[in-house]
């Protein structure tokens, strides 16, 4: 019989994708990389150091991270990741995305109407209390709906208990289950934003880019109850940054990885799922530039829409170029083909492992079936449904607000864990967040991206579906979209909330074309989202199978997979070689100067007057923007840096384009996480921007009203 | 038995696509619209009108129009017709195309690498001899070599006898063939381009936008062996443009029209054309613009491209809105069902027009039965073979020479009559002036296209074509082209010419990796190409069926589809209502200046600086721009509009927004044609560029060596 150790061998040998090598991983705060640690770095986190770190770290929004950096609730994430909130608090006279914003004093600080704040504060691993509600036999849906139901009890209970916000996490693909328990901030203001120019220098020419020479920094602060929040833990600033080859960490929520996928999953993401995603960004970045480029006031209204775009098709092009790569794919066929050949080999040797050996062969076949059940209905889904409700087939808030009430007539009737889970009790503070949200709603934007995306709607399903007439109503897309669009009630924040409060009884969906429309497509969204949903359990519970029989041979060495929470990664500040040219790991304000020059000043490239102005006050060897080997993935923009101190010596905001396929697979020799180096940050803060009482709060000075 | 009479009267109720109304038209020189002329604005063409205008009118390189301004071959075209051959003369240090160009002497004109004008000097009917050649029952592809071969025999021996270039059109579908016989020049100097900034006022914003303000005009000169070509026939130029309402006349050679499109065939260019066309443009247009906005080196470089693509797609989405609009379906609809139900009746009641009746019938079937092959092949077709040599799967000039070479050597051990046409004798000067250009081409710029389109070219065919593996090579799209392109040695004009002339046993397409490429995918190419003009065949000749049964009714009242040849169209100076306002038919520099002074005279809307200086020397009110409902298309770029007494007033450059679904269904409700105005030409050459040679020529004044 082959021995445990010697299937292992195996691994090194044809590594999964997953395989850990070099300084990867995306690691849990309650299983620390400890022995990598000690072993290569000589470095042995302690508990308390552990503690200090995950409680001074912020979810941010939906989908980024940030830290404390102050005990008044001073939080310092991305100026990009707060663009959205930028816009929203901006108005014709005011475009605080464009020009910054500065509070010197806690009066002039600015609410932002939906953000919320999501501080880590304890977990618990309830794996099988979440399991043993799932009886041998029952099918995905049966035990998708049974999970669902202990799960929403297990969040409601906590609920009570703590009065902080519970979260199942779901790891390993649902070979674990875990209980985050939360401590959010609804009341959230701005403090500080540098203009845009000083955020995006370079552009989307620069994005996703290195060398690099962007100050993508933003100060919020936590309220509660109308007073700054008060808080232990929170990050002290470096004034001197990392060193080179200093060892760092990063500690933060990357969004969603995808490194244990098979290869047939892989496969799809290859063939449809990245490709039609690039169709429809190229698609949205043609239509927001073009409407952008006619006045100064279109750039604005669809500034944030323009750069989360550009910043996703980036993505988007060049991961689909990395799974392209046919030696990219042979790597994974390959490893996939020995761990395979070694379960074979643990079944046919019958010991105690058999059985999970056998389970996990299995799971590869039903994963390849679920991903053909994908693969028919992706379109459908992603069109009608959308993955974060932002169905591709209607690009319009208004519709958003539409199918919301919509659903939440029918939902809200039913208990809260037979509900979708976006309308559970545990959800309700988030979606009612944005659904009451006065942010502002324009007819021009809403309808460019309704037509847009009603006239890619009619194209994809047009020649077939009997609905697409329906929902276009006689008219031509752009026509329908701007009918919609005029004739709905919906920008009324106020006609929301007592649809909503109504329930079932009030939402007449025919007195509004937009609820009417949202309606209309429900039962088509809703069907597609459930062969989705089904396949992805039947996903879920297979990989769990895998994971487990992997567990027998690794124990539990391999991380997770990302899935928004908090990760802890680490590596050094090092460069890297590119096209036979060393590129170093810092940039200095020095080069940027050089760099505007070169440029001769012109956009992206240019530097707004008070950079211009101020050149002389900033020393030129300051250290600009680094790069490290530390993994991430999208949701790590705003991650801290810190060193083995603990304090903070850099924020994290791009990755460079070498590392945009780590969703997919880690690879060092050329990826690079890039961050701001907090020595850039106090220089700008004083000399730039004179920003005297931010600083004196950074720096534990006078903060009574700072 | 109904009259044909009768059968007429149901066509005005029940209009075909086709159907004439308002000033629709884009007539033959050989059967102009008198009747309607004179009837609707009593002016009748006079035969020396008629031939005076033909032959002073210019077909620009291979897709626009212009004409003759002086006896000594100054040709007016516009810029954007003349930017890729702006690109082609400029380098990093000349930038033509930003900004601008002016040759006031003869030896200061710059010979164009690759540009032909041809003047259209004698038309004759060549149906009889053409269809001739086919004998009843043949199948289409036997019919097709039957004409090819006809049509070559025709095309060489007038070459022989005339000295002229010839070429046989097809209209009506193939109802009619006519052989064309044109002067040809091939020596094309520039002598006068304004820049790009004045061409492109508003740029992509105001692009087929109205009212307008846009000085795109370009003047090039003929060449006979080495001196300014003496013409006969050229346009006097009107110091005075039009006045508003007076009947103009349009002459130029729109490029393609679809208007006698079955509903079958409409269907597919809704359902996947026009889609596909559109997604490949959404991609090639954020590929341009983020290339471009590096640096101004790379703008420059990619700047044609741009252009180009921005305008196609800016149709391309528009046309498909018009085309998803329901109710333009249910129009043609209705109007080709009416025409059914007539054929049917007349076939019914058997008289002699019922076999053309029966054909007609029989040929909408066939053309739905063509549309359905031309559905399953049109992707491949489009992306392995392309349309005017232009594979969207192999976006590459690199990779366009290597298929010219790998096809030439191929076809030319062929007669000429069995060659692809391209390759025929008649098309050699044409053919060989674009393989030995010697127009730059940037490594960076192909790696950019080919990388791009070889990922589209995966993405569409990958996961099922055993070709895409060996395309690649084991790379990733992006690096395959840039192996592909800095391995080739195809950049060089000397190695193409000896690879040409050594035929196909210089030609070892093994030892260039960009000709083995192009061998290895020419068999799918070719064979897609088969079945796509297999099917254009049979459409061909259905379309002629159609024709014939109409002419039967309408006799040769009905013009024929464009087809890049001569057509004259007409129509009054008149503005249009647009969202309750009034647009009226002219514009100023007054206004222009206006609308600088609107937008702060920020890009795209601003002016350069001898605009700026000059504002004071242009006379507020004369008009600028203006346009007319004379029905025009694509190719209509450059044509001289005339008034009534043959003087030249204005050049056609652009359609507004509500036309440009013209190229399916004409429509002057709001649908314009726009146009330069010959005073804003004469006043910016004196008041702006001071281009006082060219003025004298232009008025009739010295111009020994101007």
């Amino acid at each position: 019989m082959h021995s445990i150790k010697s299937l292992f061998f195996c691994f090194l040998l044809a590594p999964l994708p997953s395989q850990v090598f070099a300084d990867e991983g995306l690691w849990l705060f309650t299983d620390p990389p400890t022995a990598q640690l000690q072993s290569k770095y000589h470095f042995r986190p302690t508990p308390a150091w552990l503690d200090h770190l995950q409680k001074s770290c912020v979810r941010v929004g939906d989908e980024a991270s940030g830290c404390f950096v102050s005990p008044d609730g001073l939080v310092l994430t991305n100026q990009h990741v707060a663009a959205e909130f930028l816009q929203k608090l901006s108005d014709a006279g005011h475009d605080y995305l464009a020009n910054g914003f500065y509070a010197p004093t806690h009066e002039d600080e600015k609410r932002c109407p939906d953000l919320e704040l999501n501080v880590l504060v304890a977990v618990e691993d309830v794996t099988h209390r979440v399991n043993a509600v799932v009886a041998p036999g029952m099918e995905p849906d049966q035990a998708f709906a049974a999970r669902q139901k202990a799960i929403a009890e297990i969040e409601k209970e906590t609920d009570n208990v703590t009065g902080l916000h519970s979260e199942i996490v779901t790891l390993y693909g649902g070979a674990s289950y875990q209980l985050y328990r939360y401590k959010r901030y609804t009341e959230v203001r701005l403090v500080f934003a540098p203009e845009k120019q000083a955020v995006f220098y370079g552009g989307d020419s620069d994005n996703c880019e290195y060398p690099r020479f962007a100050l993508d920094i933003c100060f919020f602060r936590a309220y509660e109850n109308g007073k700054p929040a008060h808080v232990e833990n929170y990050l002290k600033i470096s004034p001197d940054g990392p060193a080179a080859n200093d060892l760092v960490f990063v500690s933060g929520n990357p969004y969603q990885t995808n490194r244990q996928l098979t290869v047939s999953a892989l496969a799809n993401w290859r063939d449809f799922r990245l490709p039609v995603y690039a169709q429809v960004l190229y698609r949205q970045e043609v239509l927001f530039s073009t409407f952008g480029a006619r006045s100064l006031e279109n750039e604005r209204r669809v500034a944030t829409d323009l750069l989360v775009v550009q910043s996703d098709r980036k993505w988007t092009a060049n991961v689909l170029d990395a799974l392209l790569d046919p030696a990219f794919f042979e790597k994974a066929f390959q490893s996939e083909k020995a761990f395979r050949a070694d379960l074979a080999s643990l079944v046919s040797h019958g010991s105690g492992d058999g059985a999970a050996g056998q389970a996990a062969l299995q799971a590869f076949n039903r994963i390849a079936q679920a991903e053909d059940d994908i693969a028919q209905s992706y379109n459908k889904y992603s069109f009608f449904e959308g993955s974060s409700f932002n169905p591709r087939g209607f690009d319009s808030e208004l519709f958003y607000i539409a199918r919301t009430l919509v659903r939440a007539a029918e939902e809200r009737s039913k208990p809260s864990d037979e509900r979708l889970p976006e309308f559970q009790d545990s959800n309700r503070e988030t979606l009612e967040l944005r659904l009451f949200s006065d942010a502002p709603i324009y007819d021009d934007v809403e309808e460019l991206k309704l037509g847009s995306s009603l006239t890619d709607l009619a194209y994809r399903f047009g020649p077939t579906n009997p609905l697409i007439p329906q929902i276009l109503s006689g008219k031509s897309p752009q026509e329908r979209a701007v009918e919609l669009v005029t004739g709905t009630r919906l920008k009324d924040v106020a006609a929301r909330q007592q649809l909503y409060a109504g329930g079932a009884g009030a939402l007449k969906p025919s007195s509004d074309p937009m609820l009417a429309l949202a309606a209309l497509v429900d039962p088509t969204a809703r069907a597609a989202r459930k062969v989705f949903d089904d396949a992805a359990e039947t996903e879920r519970q297979s990989y769990a199978d895998i994971a487990r029989a992997r567990f027998a041979f690794e124990g539990h060495a391999a991380y997770p997979d990302a899935t928004f929470t908090l990760r802890l990664s680490y590596g050094p500040v090092v460069g890297y070689d590119e096209n036979g040219r060393f590129i170093p790991p810092f940039t200095t304000f020095g080069d940027l100067y050089r760099q505007a020059a070169e440029h001769q000043n012109r956009p992206p490239f240019g530097l707004t007057k008070s950079w211009q102005d101020h050149q002389k006050r900033l020393l030129s060897p300051t250290k600009f923007n680094f790069v490290t080997t530390a993994d991430t993935s999208g949701g790590s923009s705003g991650s801290p840096v810190v060193n083995e101190a603990g304090e903070f010596v850099g924020i994290v905001f791009d990755n460079n384009i070498q590392s945009l396929a780590w969703d997919f697979m880690f690879d060092d020799r050329q990826g690079r996480t890039v961050c701001v180096d907090s020595a850039a940050i106090l220089e700008a803060l004083d000399r730039i921007y004179e920003a005297k009482a931010l600083l004196d709060e950074l720096n534990g000075g006078p903060v009574a009203d700072h």
